[in-house]
């Protein structure tokens, strides 16, 4: 029977533990947490008290390890698994993926690793605020470097697709740079955004509704784990906080200069459109990538870049559709 | 029977003639767009063609005026409210106050002019986008400068409450301020990070989700609208996008000299906090205000001041209560 060891267990490993079981795989876990660890046995799954325990049990059941740790805490955990099991295959679905590729390499070097990003959330956190369906129609970020084990990457993607979601293929450094702008900059925004609203003291607060509410929602998450998240990309997310200066500056030269918001304005509103049009695409004629050929993981990134997924494998073959994002 | 003339028959308008007929008012309205006007008529309501004749019948018919056209148009139209009612009672449902302030006071200075500024919205404009129950718990500002004609003032405010909103009293500074930082700015910012995701290519398009997707929400909204409600209120929009970029620039110096993001994202976790925390609040004990008083339009604007509103009006007494915003 195929098995999984989650290690972690908060919002998005618990949620891997329950979607896991619910498609049929075995599965237990740990967490740093007791109380986790006490709330995810009360669930009725089975839960160690360590990581030690985990990795051992993972490695007498031939397991498919997955962190789901904050980045600060891999390299304790790595250690552990070059310990007790050296040659596992690992996956993780943390938020960035060229910080955890070079725990790995550094901590567990003999490890099978391909990486993993569910791009799924919500603002609570913990093992309570899981959810078997969090990953339903969610993208899965599968990497696919050069060297990639096509075995594990298989394994891997096959436990995102049972878990509802569809996987989009891609290189570390790329699916770095994407998540800054896409995922890492919008919570730092939301920040600024509260932050400067509430600056205009209670009279702004009080008229505060639509545009403040989702501008600044994710301002609501626990500041910790956005922190780590954040700072754990520092450098793709440098690059995406000047190109946010660099537009806002220049909104602001307009506006000062002639009056006008309208380059600014008119390329957003192309933007949010095009992201909106992309989504509701119809999915575009089927593509196929056989993992055992040797430009695989390249054909996969090809697939990726351009804004592809795949949708399910057959065997080796992965199969997807190519988007058409209108941008 | 109280009369309501509505120029302008957009999202707003439309949806003030909707709710003061609701309300009881006897409405009518015109508006620029020929397409607005017939649709009005064939939801049963009474359009008629020109800005003349509106103004005309409202002369006739002793109506308070709700001018609700964009700032641009607004010089044209209090022309024509100057040249056949003078004298008579008006208000708007502009997003800023200061430029209609100083339009009405140029253009049409014998009116008895109260500002007013419902703040409610959606994505979609014109006419069919307008619902009688728009504004209902909603925050509507009604200006309080000093020098306002109480009863006025008690007429605006009335239609206010009649159409399901609370009443928030601001001086035309104070409010241009506050809508600067919890209005207009989230619109750049969302165009901003709308921009920058795009920037990032299909694959980032494709990785976005929730936290893009509520920070751009409004980076979908008809630029040209939000252009002229964001370039009309220049100078204090200014102001907060200078905030903006100083907050901004302050997480990317932090972010690129220490690695960490912490002051910005715990102040933003804040003033989100406090923002949730104070819209949930009890009312606090009951206030009132007595119109007739000289100090009316001061009370009234410290009460706005510190994020309190007015619920009722009986007779000259306006009844409300202050907030205890946590910020």
């Amino acid at each position: 029977m195929r098995s999984v060891c989650v290690i972690g267990l908060g919002l998005i490993g618990g949620s891997v533990l329950r979607a896991a079981a619910a498609a049929g795989y075995q599965v237990f876990g740990t967490a740093a947490s007791a109380a986790d660890r006490a709330a995810a046995e009360a669930d009725g799954f089975t839960v160690v008290s360590t990581v030690d325990e985990a990795v051992i049990h993972a490695a007498e059941r031939d397991s498919l390890i997955v962190l789901a740790v904050p980045l600060t805490a891999a390299p304790d955990v790595l250690t552990v698994v070059n310990r007790f099991a050296a040659k596992t295959r690992l996956t993780d679905v943390m938020s960035v993926k060229g910080p955890i590729a070079e725990a790995v390499r550094r901590y567990t070097p003999e490890a099978r690793y391909v990486g993993g990003h569910p791009m799924a959330g919500k603002a609570d956190s913990g093992w309570a605020a899981g959810d078997a369906k969090l990953f339903e129609g969610a993208a899965w970020v599968v990497a696919a470097d050069e060297g990639t084990d096509p075995i594990v990457w298989a394994e891997v993607a096959t436990l995102a697709l049972e878990c509802g979601a569809y996987v989009v293929p891609a290189g570390e450094g790329d699916h770095d740079a994407a998540v800054a702008r896409i995922s890492h900059l919008p919570h730092v925004l939301a920040a600024v955004l509260a932050a400067v609203g509430a600056d205009g003291g209670p009279m702004a607060m009080a008229l505060a509704a639509g545009s403040f509410a989702d501008g600044t929602r994710v301002a609501g998450s626990d500041p910790a784990l956005v922190k780590a998240m954040c700072e754990g990309n520092r450098d793709a997310l440098l690059d995406a906080v000047d190109d946010a200066l660099g537009r806002l500056g220049a909104a602001r030269g307009s506006l000062a200069s002639t009056g006008s918001l309208g380059a600014t304005l008119e390329s957003g509103y192309r933007a949010r459109r095009a992201w909106e049009a992309g989504r509701e695409q119809a999915p575009e004629p089927l593509t196929s990538v056989d993992l055992t050929a040797p430009e695989a993981m390249e054909l996969l990134r090809s697939l990726g870049i351009l804004g592809g997924r795949i949708t399910s494998l057959d065997g080796m073959t992965a199969v997807g559709e190519y988007a058409d994002w209108p941008i």
